[in-house]
């Protein structure tokens, strides 16, 4: 089955570092970013909010460099292995996941 | 700023394996999953295909036990690190990622 880009023409993708594990950020993909990762070998993903295609790392020089994409068994995610050029987030945080569920609820 | 149920009243959640640190699954909860999760300790999905609240591994008895709960920095995504009592994936494999882009493309 070809890969499922079903939510208005995207598909889900976690970044994990490939060294350390870590999971570092969740964002979408459209097919065009998904053709231009594969040439450049560098993430690109497709920004919701600003509806327009990302090369993750233009602005901050952050880049996640593709080692391995894999997809998942109903072909309408895919996990992809990175490694980071600095911090995945941008509260320069290694990885966007650094708060718990308790942390965010004592901040409100 | 409270978490962001954002896609028709779902948030995407990564599940990662506490012990071994693997991505196993990438799914979806409602407002009523995350309350019924946080109430049991055990994972409860929203299921996009049957609209229906899903206490994953009710079927199997692969339930996954909640260790922690983590926010993303824009609270439209949650990482549930678990401790998985059976495989993830209804093909009886460990995580649902468990293939290539290339051996997906290579069995098209």
């Amino acid at each position: 089955m070809a890969l499922q880009f079903k939510d208005n023409g995207l598909i889900p993708v976690v970044i994990q570092d490939d060294d350390t594990d870590e999971v570092l950020t969740l964002a979408y993909m459209s097919e065009e970013s998904l053709r231009r990762t594969l040439e450049s070998g560098q993430v690109w993903f497709y920004s919701r909010s600003r509806q327009e295609l990302w090369h993750k790392g233009a602005t901050s020089g952050n880049f996640l460099n593709v080692r391995r994409i894999i997809v998942d068994c109903d072909d309408d995610a895919l996990l992809i292995r990175v490694q980071p050029l600095g911090p995945a987030c941008h509260t320069g945080e290694r990885s966007c996941f650094h708060r718990t569920l308790e942390d965010q609820e004592t901040a409100e």
